[in-house]
Order: structure tokens, then C-alpha cells, then sequence
């Protein structure tokens, strides 16, 4: 079938390589001050909060949303410490996602480890994202009123929002295009977004400014998403942490699956419909449907669909004026988009 | 075995109808407005949450700590309505731990009905238990800058590490009295305290009130707590919607418990080691463990360690000018010292 060709992979290029060193040399020394200050609050004078405190620090991920926060605030000239602050504070709104995350989709593996879940139990769990979570919005109060904090509240909101309406709409064929947007702007997008404002508030950038970086963060986020869930398709245990199809098992309907059925053939709409009425998701039956994404060509269709997103996000920063900051910011959208973890 | 009677119940005497008259005509108004902001703020324009949202708006509790704030906010003369909404913003915080709690312990009722996590699933109850959680918090942002805003975020914060802490500790026979008092603290009194402090956060009050309002919240819930506790063992699911013994199979060694461990014979000491080494929790065994708690005194005694804190959380209040809607408060911690659910 004839489509979009998909896009080469960026680990492992030289691009990718001078891109890293750039983006240390940038922010590393701040970077590293996020780690510290996210090792430091995890700890806890008593067990298990305090092993699964030092567990949480380690498993790290790819740290993106600092990343975002501290170059957009190297950007804009920012110089106080506070940005470190925020970066780690939407980090542990992240972190607390994830954690009650795997208890709802009782995910055996997060980032190729034992998920908290199931390493200490649900019950722990919960309270474990719940104390994550409050310390985020208690660490976001010890800062003083600025408007980051209602965007902080409001943001970690919508978060929860599109989990719940992602859970409502599980194993649901009937979700629309349109839906599938608005619960990756509510789970993933407005986050984004938040951590792109946070610095423009800072220095108190005009509102045009503050209209730029929402936009390159809502339009950056969206991309990552539908990149996310493409890699779902493609990705196996080595390189994500978890096995191809893991979304469809989750109840996840995610862009490349609405692609296929709404331009696969007849044959591969009908076989999705029984393996979802079925409720048949073993790895062999997994693998299929993946394939079957995979080589309609739906999950080059999602990867375009992906640049256009990560297109609008470069116009956004095109607004604000040159520099070589902005450059780097501007590639950012090209790494989301030919990540393959 | 001599020792403290225990006091008799209130409810059902023409005292608890007068105080509960009383209480009604002083706050009623707000507390109907609370009610209102409660079921505005749990409804949603998508299923299950709305149906989640309704029932819990209907699940109505004594709404105590609402009651408690409103009628320190009547006795300081606040005037504005800032009150109704931080009873509300209280009420969600606990609301959200219940949810989370009944995970937590597996525990299929609440207030005589399905606990959420057991009609809905516990996957769905832990989103929903973060919706509240952050609703509560984006409440209290709405509201603007004050110092309530951290009281509130610090206070959860401590709600969290409480129930952290008491799970750490499940049926861990060597608790000590101190330990269990810093939990009470943690996951009860400091709520209390937090809703008493706020009308005098809203009417600048000088710092010598607040420390009254403090004194008068922490050892209010204190008191609360330990009854709660004393009546996990002569309670049952007709009067509470529990069984009894429940603390103890869900891992929770409370004050009478304790009292027993350190005064009761060898015999019972070893009845309780064998029930809590063996996890033999059916209800035959639960009812025996309860029996000999009450037939020891030790739920009476336990019952006047929580007057001892009821009469200090009322010397408290005596510090503060005399006052009609003062005198209503002093009956609480009465009441609270002899309901029976």
C-alpha cells in the first residue's frame, strides 16, 4: 500500500549526538540541579516510602518536560533558580501519572522496570502517586503566588480528566479522530504547554510571547503523543520497556488503530472488532493486530500526521526573535518525531 | 475488671437534638451551600465520572468539618462566603482519602454502601480519587493567595504521609502509643486543625487566636480519632457500615488494641498475637478480638484518653471571648466523645 514513507531513526546519528551535547551544554549544570532537587524530596525517613522514593529517582526517564522548561528559560534570558524548581515540580506531576497509571492499566513494567504497582503493590501505590502528586502542588505553593500556580492546578486537572475519559472510552471502536485529539491534549499536550509558559511568566514576556509558547507546546506535545502511540506499534520490550501492542491490551485506541479502521481493508476492520470483542490479548494476537498497523502503512500515516503537529510548533517559535537558543528548541520537534524510544 | 464506664451515647437525647437544633439554625444556610459547591463541583459531562459524582454528593457524611469551620467563621463574625468554599475544599480532601483509603484496605463499604472502589472498580477509584484530590487543590488556588493556601496544601500532604505511614505499620503488634498518636495526628487531627485555623486565617485574627483555634482542631480530631477507633470495636454494620473488628484486618492496631497489648492478661495478649500471626480475620474471630477489647475496659479507657483531649481542646477555646456560638463549640468535642456512629 502506497503512503508516507516513515522517518529514519534520530538515535544513534551523528545529529542526534551534537544535538545531546548541545542541549547539555545549554542546561546540563540546571539539569543536574533537577536531579538533585527530585532525589531530595523523594527521600523519606521511613520504609518503604523511602526505597520507593530512591527507586522512583533512578528509573529516569528521558527527563523531556525540564528539558523543555529549562531551554525555554535559558531562551528568555531567565535568571533566577526558580526554573529548576518548576522543571522538578512538573516532573513529579509526571511521575505521579505514571505510578497510578500502571495501577489502572496494571502495567507489569514502566521504563523496562518492575512498575511500583506491581514491585510493591497497588495499595502502596496509590498512596505512594498520591503523595507525589501533593508534594508537586505543595512544592508549586511553597513558591508564592504567580500565575504558574493555577496553571500548575488546572493543568494537573486536565491530566486526570483525559485518564478518566481515556478509561471511559476503553476498547471503545466507536472513538472519533477528534476524541482521540482531546484526550492527548488533556494527558499529555497541556502539560507540555505548562512547562513551555512556566518561563515565559518568569520574566513576564508579553502576551504574545506567552500565545507563541503555548502554542509550541500544546502543537510539540500532541506530536509526542501520537508519536508515543505509534512507537507502540513498532517498539518491543528491548527498546520501550514493553511489549508491541501493549495500548490495544490497556483498552488504548490510539491514532494509528483509528487509521486502520477507518481506511483498512474490510478484512482488517473485522479482525480488530473480534479480537476486541474477544478481549483476545495474548502476545501472538498482539503482534498480529501491530503488524497489521504497521503494514497498512497507518503508522507512517500517524508519524505524518505527527510532523504536521511538530510543523505548527517550529511556525509558533518562529514568532519570537532569533537566537540560538530558539534553534535548538526548534530541532526538538525533529528529535520527538524520529525518536524510536 | 474496674476501670472508666463508658460514657453514654448522645444521640437520640433531647441534648443531641437541642445542640444539633442549635447548630442548624447558627450555620444551616452555609452549610446547605456547602452541600450545593460539593455537588456542583462532583458533576461531570461524561460517564462514569457524573454517576461517580453523584454518588458521592449523595453519600452524605456528618460533614463535621465543614460544620466545625462554619461555626468558627460565626463565632469570629466573618462576613464574606470564602467559608463555604474552603468547607467544601475540606470536605474533598477527605472525601478524596476515603476514596483512596477503601482501596487501600480492600474495604468493600463506606457509610453502609458499596465503597467507590467496589461498585466501580478500583482502577477507575484511584482516577477518581485524584480528580477529587486535585479539585480540592485547584479549589484553593481559585481562591487566591492567603496562608490557607499552604495550610491546606500541607495539611494533605501530611493526610498522605499518615495513611503512608499506617500502612507501613499494618499489624505491627510492636506499635507504640506515640506511634499511634502521630498517625492520628498525621491522617485526622491536623485536617481538624486546618479547618478551625482557616476562619481565622479569613479574618486576620491576632496570632494567640489562632494558636487557640489550632490547640482547639488538633485535639478535637484527636479525641474524634481515638472514639472512631473505640468504635471499630463495639460497633457493627447496622450502626456504622462496618463490621466490627474491621481496623484489625485491615491491618490497623488503634488505642484500645494497644491498651489491651499493654494491660490485658498474658492470654489475651497471646489470643491477639496468634489472630495477627495466623491473618485469621473471619468474623468469628474479629467479634472474639472485639469482645475481649470491650470486656477488658479497654475501650472505655481508651474512651477517657479522648476525653482527656476533648477538655483540653476545650480549655483551648476558653482562652477566646465568651460568646453564644463559642458555647456551641465547647459542646462539640461532647458530642463527638459520645456518638455512637
Amino acid at each position: 500500500m502506497a503512503g508516507p514513507k516513515r522517518l529514519k531513526a534520530i538515535q544513534g546519528t551523528t545529529e542526534f549526538a551534537v544535538l545531546s551535547q548541545r542541549i547539555q551544554s545549554l542546561v546540563g549544570g540546571k539539569l543536574s540541579l533537577v536531579e538533585k532537587a527530585i532525589a531530595d524530596n523523594l527521600q523519606a525517613p521511613y520504609s518503604p516510602v523511602a526505597e520507593m522514593g530512591t527507586y522512583l529517582a533512578a528509573s529516569r526517564g528521558k527527563r523531556l518536560r525540564p528539558t523543555l522548561l529549562l531551554l525555554i528559560s535559558r531562551m528568555l534570558g531567565y535568571e533566577g533558580d526558580k526554573d529548576i524548581r518548576y522543571a522538578a515540580i512538573y516532573e513529579f506531576v509526571h511521575t505521579a501519572t505514571l505510578i497510578h497509571d500502571d495501577i489502572v492499566d496494571q502495567a507489569l513494567l514502566r521504563r523496562g522496570r518492575a512498575s511500583l504497582s506491581s514491585r510493591w503493590g497497588p495499595e502502596l501505590a496509590v498512596l505512594m502517586g498520591d503523595r507525589v502528586f501533593i508534594m508537586a502542588m505543595n512544592l508549586a505553593v511553597q513558591e508564592g503566588w504567580s500565575p504558574i500556580l493555577p496553571l500548575i492546578s488546572k493543568t494537573t486537572l486536565k491530566l486526570i480528566e483525559g485518564e478518566l475519559i481515556q478509561s471511559h472510552r476503553k476498547w471503545d471502536l466507536t472513538l472519533r479522530r477528534e476524541d482521540n485529539l482531546e484526550i492527548i491534549k488533556d494527558k499529555t499536550a497541556f502539560l507540555f504547554a505548562a512547562c513551555a509558559l512556566t518561563p515565559g511568566h518568569l520574566v513576564e514576556a508579553p502576551p504574545a510571547v506567552l500565545d507563541a509558547l503555548e502554542a509550541f507546546g500544546v502543537n510539540l506535545g500532541i506530536a509526542f503523543q501520537v508519536v508515543d502511540d505509534c512507537l507502540d506499534f513498532v517498539s518491543n520490550e528491548a527498546t520501550l520497556g514493553k511489549p508491541a501492542g501493549n495500548d490495544l491490551k490497556e483498552g488504548k485506541i490510539t491514532l494509528p488503530l483509528l487509521l486502520l479502521l477507518e481506511r483498512g481493508t474490510a478484512e482488517d476492520r473485522a479482525f480488530i472488532e473480534a479480537v476486541v470483542a474477544a478481549h483476545r490479548f495474548d502476545p501472538d494476537t498482539l503482534s498480529e493486530v501491530a503488524g497489521r498497523v504497521m503494514e497498512s502503512g497507518m503508522v507512517a500515516e500517524a508519524e505524518s500526521v505527527a510532523s504536521a503537529y511538530a510543523r505548527t510548533a517550529q511556525d509558533a517559535l518562529s514568532t519570537l526573535p532569533a537566537d540560538p537558543v530558539r534553534d535548538i528548541l526548534q530541532a526538538l520537534p525533529e528529535f520527538i518525531l524520529r525518536r524510536r524510544y
